[in-house]
């Protein structure tokens, strides 16, 4: 994955026409004095990933990059200026109120036939990537049982159920401290209820609880499962630490029994279920990793898929894009609610989106949220928006899915989870160990220079569109055969490989008590 | 602990002359016809820690329990009805614009001299009960590489400095999704900031960092302190998985050596800094092992220690009996606008003090958040409040304080961590098998059945002040002795006998990007 950088010579970097601005591809930046293609000599040091200033920008103008209004000008920032965040202020967010109708939108291109995967196909029809036993808790308190359970199964039954390939525990931080009645506790709810329907968990749902709590246990069962089980720590029949953790390892492996059982089969592509995420953005993630992620999703979607983008924060300065993509006027509307429902969630507690960005996306090249979301949204790749989704629903139909959630990274992948997904592509500029157990998670590098450093954390080099000059198209094509390999358990991803994932963090907007 | 239940013929207890209800205590509960002491004839049957109307009480009339309303009768309820949550709403309330001022108090009792026990000294003063290496994280990114080294350093370093009792990951889920500009998001930072300088980490801080969060790992870091290390995984220097870990392996070798030389010294009790908390609550908590507690709590304030009760919701309604205990008016302000910003926090989310209870407290007896919060506030003992701190402040004074936090187990316990809790002592009645890593955790059982049923996940049963007649007093002491014995390292507590702990979970009231 380390590649040679041999188009080094490209200095800058413009994405469309109209830009203004261009991004320094040197690595180490350019010094004052130096040319770019375009005739321009930078009037000072600019670091690699930032922008300069293609033509005289006055105090007052617009900064454009990719064709769209990045930030205004703070001061006025001369042909060859450093354009950066503190010189510029952002522009307001486009309103919601006259966002632009769906208009029909040219194909991705023609249905994509004959790709497969395999996978372990479930009686509700989903296809499980991996085939796991997952233990859901409907309280903390209940959590360090079931961890030390986790263990005793994996030192007791695993060995037995060997086509079992691990067992996780759904730990989370509610239970109690939730104010359940709160209109928005039904997020944390519906996710903890959905993550147990996970594909990648075989359809056996096994709770842990506690017995007092306010979330309820049978909250979690999915209607007359027959199969599922619940133990109360509290039941009265249970004497002593042994009889429950007994109980539980019985219970265990009545649902290790089933799931041993499965085999995996052929499935076709359309059975994929990918999430899309990115963090630790920067000046790249918006020209090589998520248009190359972009053009995965198309190829997923062409191949009668499923994919979830998110991040409500990112996305929220670029709808206006976004828009014009929705499929009909219900999915165009339920795009404006999700937005509008999380700029008065931001603005009661004291916030608004810019809040999203951070020190690593600025160093990196990121002036703001504005350009950060335009860079977000490419991952969405071209395809029509069938469906909005409210944080921790379940997706409802194939082809490209708004899932709203917040945009930092483990809430939105607890969330994507919730909503079923069995693959996680997640690109990364700064770099960021993220994995998840759940579900095999790929991790995009935006440039090569991360993807040599972190050669073992990384599964995949997008940095190679400016180092080899390789088309979008082309990487998007190998990440979608990678997709298929790792969704059928051919390939480890590298977090795996080195043992190393993160918990679940739900997304909680309601009070706690 | 499994004592004999030898005061079962006393079928209910009345707290307080004016109360116009008593609790069933006998096992079981009471059928209808049944005779209590005071002639009155059970109209139905009532369940064990239930409550009866001693008098006919109008529909409207107060219903009177710790010569307190605790609920207003929806309906008539004639002498010897049941009296539970579907019969009665809640007063409001009470209005925080007059609280009764501070009033000189009876002391508890004289200054208690010479009791001890074994601890770690720090260079700041405080005291350690344990000797742990905690590594502290700015953000939830690194919680998978943290967790890899947690069990490497147990591996391979730990047998080689016996004298270091563990090694904790301080991981949460912040740093990036949280708002950090946000006004409330000063409560996760500062949390972050004072859990890395808890006693029982011996004034050694590692920060592992990833590099890009918008929580600066800097911020974690007390000033002029030579000995902490800090490394982000970003460091450029860093090539592949092995060197970050190699890295950090070096950096915890150096604070395990010096965590090493550490001896345990003696101390006097006036070191202790123990944070009360319950969970799990039933009618029996306000009766028997929070009024223990309580008693305890006087022993350690007249030792010259310190106790931190918490829980906001559990104290709003009984806020009016703990105002006249305040020192000073500066403490009797700073409890009025604690509770003030709970109410405002509540209301942002569409909630009110009244989310607090669990169906758990009220299948226990408890009718609502005043009856709970009358039972909660026994706790603090009847020592004058010298000091009411916000959410994640480190403790100021010594005596008893009151540190504003939510009643959610683990967020109350995770911020009197914060706040300098060397010891914390937990009850509860309907049972949890609650435990935090960082200090040693008490769990005293409000009644015998549960202490004799989870007799190895309970530490002390307060029940026996029903079935063995023993005095709050003499309990008291007991627990006192307890405490002291276990700060020393000389009693493991239940749940670490077992080993079973729960994550540490911060509060954090500002929204999440």
């Amino acid at each position: 994955m380390s590649a040679a950088m041999n188009v080094q010579d490209i200095p800058s970097l413009k994405i469309r026409p109209e830009d203004n601005v261009s991004v320094i591809l040197r690595p180490g930046g350019l010094g004052a004095g130096a040319a770019l293609d375009e005739g321009i000599i930078l009037r000072e040091d600019v670091p690699f990933g930032h922008k300069v200033a293609l033509e005289d920008i006055p105090a007052g103008g617009a900064i454009i990059r990719y064709g769209v209004t990045i930030g205004i000008a703070d001061q006025a920032l001369p042909r060859g200026s450093w354009v950066n965040e503190h010189r510029l202020h952002l522009p307001p967010a486009p309103a919601l109120a006259d966002l632009p109708p769906p208009a029909p939108q040219p194909a991705a291109g023609p249905p994509l036939e004959g790709c497969t995967f395999e996978g372990y196909r479930n009686a509700d029809g989903s296809v499980g990537t991996r085939n796991l036993l997952a233990i859901s808790t409907s309280v903390q308190c209940v959590a360090g049982v079931v961890d030390q359970l986790v263990r005793r199964v994996e030192a007791e039954l695993l060995p037995r159920y060997p086509n079992v390939d691990g067992v996780v525990a759904l730990n989370h931080a509610y239970g109690c401290g939730v104010a359940i009645n709160a209109p928005d506790a039904v997020i944390p709810i519906r996710t903890l209820q959905n993550l147990a329907l996970n594909p990648n968990f075989g359809g056996e749902v096994m709770v842990v609880s506690l017995g007092c709590e306010k979330l309820r246990p049978e909250w979690l069962l999915p209607e007359g499962d027959g199969n599922a089980t619940m133990l109360a720590l509290q039941d009265p029949a249970l004497t002593g630490f042994a009889a429950m953790t007994d109980a539980l390892m019985e219970q265990a492996e009545e649902h290790l029994e089933r799931l041993n059982r499965r085999r995996r089969e052929t499935c076709p592509a359309s059975d994929l279920v990918v999430g899309v995420q990115c963090g630790g953005s920067d000046a790249f993630s918006g020209v090589t990793a998520n248009p190359v992620i972009g053009a995965a999703a198309d190829l997923i979607v062409r191949a009668g898929g499923s994919i979830m983008f998110s991040e409500v924060t990112e996305v929220r300065d670029a709808v206006h894009l976004l828009s014009p993509r929705c499929a009909d006027d219900e999915v165009w509307q339920a795009l404006a609610r999700e937005m509008a429902w999380y700029d008065a969630y931001l603005e009661r507690g004291g916030a608004d989106r810019s809040a999203n960005t951070t020190p690593g996306n600025k160093a990196g090249g990121l002036s703001g949220i504005v350009e950060k979301s335009l860079g977000s949204v490419a991952k969405s790749g071209s395809s029509p928006l069938v469906d909005v989704i409210a944080p921790g629903e379940r997706l409802r139909r194939k082809g490209l899915t708004f899932a709203a959630t917040p945009a930092g990274d483990f809430v939105c992948g607890t969330l994507q989870l919730a909503s079923g997904m069995n693959l996680h592509i997640f690109s990364t500029g700064r770099g960021t160990p993220y994995n998840l157990s759940v579900a095999p998670t790929l991790k995009v590098a935006t440039n090569s220079d991360l993807a040599r450093r972190w050669h073992d954390l990384m599964d995949f080099d997008a940095g190679r569109v400016v180092t080899e000059g390789a088309t979008i198209e082309a990487l998007g094509m190998e990440l979608f055969r990678l997709i298929l390999d790792s969704a059928s358990g051919r390939t480890a991803t590298a977090a795996d490989r080195l043992g190393i994932s993160n918990d679940l963090v739900l997304f909680n907007p309601a009070p706690v008590t």
